[in-house]
């Protein structure tokens, strides 16, 4: 049995609880969390990026879905900790379990704070139903993890307006204006990328998101920003201050919640929130329960941004060309490893100018392992990449002029009739939905099928979403838009002009290989007509498809115009920016096709 | 004044009501009304199929929606009724209105059959926060309209297992085992359509749509319907009572619902009910509001069903074709107008196996009829058919094999080289939206922009649903799918296969013409590979699009393949059947195109 879970078991026996819950968030719900926040990876083992683990003094299981069920049932063998996987026949759901295994009288314990408060209802209601109690104040890892990490603290700076766009005292306007609106005395906001975003700051608190741990609570006339002010260099503190903005400790602001007075409005996204803020509040505040009015502003780039984003993707479609051209001509000559071939594409990304670090961890696979989900090359995954099928390349880059997010598949060696066939599919998805034509007030859900036409006539299908948002040099995935047939968390939210999306189709033969394309789109309008406003997209992504992977007989007259237009675009930005011999073979990679 | 309406102002004096409602439903909710229940016709001289008319002591007004606002303008013209333009600047909604017109004290009447239940809250609540009252219980129009036609009780006859394809016992068992599953004691139907696919009964009591007017209590053990005995001739009464169906008097529905006790679970659809079914349920009674279970399964077309509707579609699509060669053969030589056409047209269908009755008041619109919403021509409005542009016939027909709903812009003159490029667009989206294949789950806002794309690719579009669902040997529109963009009411329950939707995309130039196509398409699986079960359409309507209009340039190669292939089916189905003249007209109207 893992120590860290006895160690585990012996805190609750001090602190009289009869089962422990440790959930996989931070505490403002981010996708990504920092190290200070990993404790179920720390009593459990287990490093994947969704699970939750509940401990009772002779029984302990983790929930998690079936993207990590190999990698969960490797990570816990011995550790004392039951694989509980979520969705198959016969596994109980988490909720489930509670109900039947918690007695009366007895106390479920977690820190509230890593709980979202959707869940936090959940365990409320269920425990009160049992006769059973809830301790939400105990962060009982704190007290077994003795070389636990400090919460970060990066050092903050400020984006530009060069960058951003619009002034922080525009956007705290304009927010104020919503809440006005909404008959709002004081928003809370617990979202790190729209805190940063309002704010116009950025930091280094969570690896490939460039936050700052912080809450924020905003008044008509009053903005305290809870942080670490240690984080915050004096020329920052002292801008944020012209702009009425006070920085307030990092725990403070449960305090703050605390001392609302009744009969005061408050605006939040219980959607957003974690537990312990809610019942922080007290009884008597009216609780204005909307999305927060900085998710929908962000998602909407302004003209700077727009402009910004498309400067950063020439850069990074130049990093991407070269990466394309030394692999496609070094393959199967000088040894090659998905890491190697990762590290390389760093470097060139590296000398772009305004480079900052990569957006997410790089996904290079090759053969199989690009058909399992969210595999990245690890010192122990890494394989050689030699002369065979396709290598899959899911990469990004954070620059000042904004966030890249880019797949390419290369054929790095011979490709049946069949792989052609699928590859081609999945580049007409691609083309087809950035060439879509749509009414406004449509959303990705109307969208989806642009994308996927040609794989569902084939038969062949790819199990995730055709597109998600994606910030400007914030977290690679934002809302509140996507692109998803299943009407569901976004896919019905319209697209806007200045929303940018991915459009990823892909296909994916287990145990084989796996191929993607992905470009980002930035919806723009159109045309305007008697009939309608109509809405489209712009791709950003500069670098070329692989041509040695395309079936031409395949592609509609309309298709290879789309394909041709693109490889003259990226041909006419890029060429300029390499050297003789990578510029001429640009020329034959984005040939036309006849 | 309109004497109708001084009239009901006497019966509400009398009955010591300030205000009176009435809408334009019938008791079951029905989209179109028998005669008896057009008390707001009756009362306001209004003949629209949309509106509710509020009458105070010195006020009336009838509120419509943007289809009617001419129409109801010319008929309200000195009735002494403000006609209130909805969602019009500066105009109130009903809702609105009330709640500043009705003083604390004063009694809103209406008669409570007639309002839906979800309409009814908004109303209840509304007088309580104003602290006036609601007598739902007053039919005030049966007290002034003395020539009142009574209550349609049409013979009623018994759908063939051979027309149905599932015994009315089997489907009561089946709706008996979702009562179980759901925890229902009893179950309560009020919608029409929905009792005649249970029952297999089929009658005449609603112009164009063959239904029993009647409500349906439903135990484990018994089961009641609410009728008029007079209607159901000996036999039918004895073959409903060997399923253990008794009849019960028509109005007695309420006392029923009255009786139910406190404990007893009822599984009603609030959406589909009106307000004085709820409000007679005792308090303690539990409500379980779901759709009605009736309404997933009508949708879903058995076997049977499904072949007899091919059978339909096929001496429908005889009639249509012949009806074409005529229209084409004869326009500018004998006199034809929009009236004497779709005479001409119930003629071909009247001598097809089978036909019953015309599904819908025929649209034959000629010109700039075609581009206004519901238009069917009358005595009034009919105008010559001449050489000139398109003339757009939208017609259907019940059968005992089932019902159809077709519509075709035909040539009748020259047309510019614009008019035929957007024929052409709407006969891409139509067979666009034909030839799809998607994934199991999809609904009807994934799919729609199939048939938009080549409109929209154009900056046209039209202003209405792409498809709606079709019954069999009901009404021409029913749930639960449909297809359109905008995600609401029904644009997002999943495709099935066995449901039958309408195919219509159009163009509409105000003034001027109006362009549509429609065929229904059956959904069918069309494969299972290991990615998924993919789903699609087989087309039910069988007659030829005009290539008189067509654009062939316009057209991708795989779209000439739909279209050639679609008319050698159409060919090949109808030839056999037409005199050899017509059979030799066919040929040419069907010709593939290069």
């Amino acid at each position: 049995m893992r120590k860290q879970l006895q160690a585990l078991r012996s805190a609750m026996a001090e602190h009289k609880l009869d089962a422990y819950l440790i959930p996989t968030d931070d505490f403002h719900g981010s996708e990504y969390v920092g190290e200070y926040f990993t404790c179920r990876k720390y009593v459990s083992g287990f490093t994947g990026s969704a699970g939750t683990l509940l401990v009772f003094p002779n029984w302990a299981g983790l929930w998690t879905d079936g993207r990590y069920f190999l990698q969960a049932e490797e990570q816990l063998k011995g550790s004392g900790i039951r694989l509980m996987k979520m969705g198959q026949p016969g596994v109980p759901t988490l909720e489930a379990f509670l109900r039947s295994s918690l007695q009366p009288e007895q106390v479920l314990g977690f820190d509230g704070r890593c709980v979202s408060a959707q869940a936090g209802r959940t365990y409320y209601q269920l425990t009160k139903s049992l006769g059973a109690r809830i301790n939400d104040q105990v962060d009982l890892v704190a007290e077994i993890w003795t070389d636990r990490p400090p919460l970060p603290a990066q050092p903050v700076w400020e984006l530009a307006l060069e960058y951003a766009g619009e002034s922080r005292a525009d956007k705290l306007a304009r927010v104020r204006t919503v809440m006005a609106a909404e008959g709002a005395d004081v928003f809370l906001l617990t979202s790190l990328e729209d805190i940063a975003w309002l704010l116009n700051v950025r930091g280094g608190d969570i690896a490939c998101t460039p936050v700052v741990l912080a809450y924020l609570a905003l008044t008509k006339d009053s903005c305290y920003l809870f942080a670490n002010d240690a984080a915050f260099p004096q020329q920052v503190q002292e801008h944020l201050e012209d702009d009425g903005v006070f920085l307030r400790p990092y725990d403070g602001f449960y305090d703050y919640a605390n001392r609302l007075s009744a009969g005061q409005k408050v605006l939040l996204s219980t959607s957003n929130v974690n537990t312990k803020l809610l019942t922080s509040i007290p009884t008597g505040v009216h609780i204005i329960d909307r999305p927060n009015p900085t998710e929908a502003m962000k998602g909407v780039k302004n003209s700077v941004e727009a402009a910004n984003m498309a400067q950063a993707h020439l850069y990074d479609g130049i990093a991407l060309t070269r990466f394309m051209y030394w692999l496609k001509k070094n393959v199967g000559k000088i040894p090659i490893s998905e890491l190697s071939a990762a590290e390389y594409l760093e470097e060139l990304r590296k000398v772009q100018p305004g480079y900052l670090q990569p957006s997410f961890d790089p996904i290079v696979a090759f053969g199989p392992h690009a058909a399992m989900n969210h595999y990245s090359p690890t010192k122990e995954s890494d394989v050689p990449v030699t002369q065979e099928g396709f290598l899959l390349a899911d990469t990004g880059g954070h620059y000042l002029t904004g966030t890249t997010d880019c797949t390419r598949t290369y054929a790095v060696g011979p490709l049946t009739q069949e792989q052609k066939q699928q590859y081609t599919a999945v580049l007409q998805g691609n083309l087809n939905l950035a060439a879509i034509t749509f009414s406004t007030g449509c959303s990705g859900a109307n969208l989806d099928y642009a994308a996927r036409r040609p794989l569902w006539d084939l038969g062949l299908d790819y199990n995730h979403g055709t597109g998600h948002g994606v910030g400007y040099l914030l977290s690679v995935h934002e809302g509140p838009q996507n692109i998803r047939w299943r009407i569901s968390n976004g896919a019905d939210v319209p697209m806007a002009p200045g929303m940018i999306t991915s459009n990823e189709p892909g296909f994916y033969l287990d145990g084989s290989y796996g191929i993607r394309l992905e470009n980002l789109e930035l919806c723009v309008e159109k045309e305007t007509t008697p009939y309608g406003t109509f809405l489209g997209f712009e791709t950003l992504t500069l670098t070329p498809f692989d041509l040695d992977a395309v079936d031409p007989d395949q592609l509609s007259s309309r298709e290879k115009a789309l394909l041709n237009a693109y490889h003259a675009r990226v041909r006419e930005a890029i060429a300029p920016h390499l050297p003789p011999e990578e510029a001429a073979w640009l020329e034959e990679a984005t040939r036309p096709l006849a």
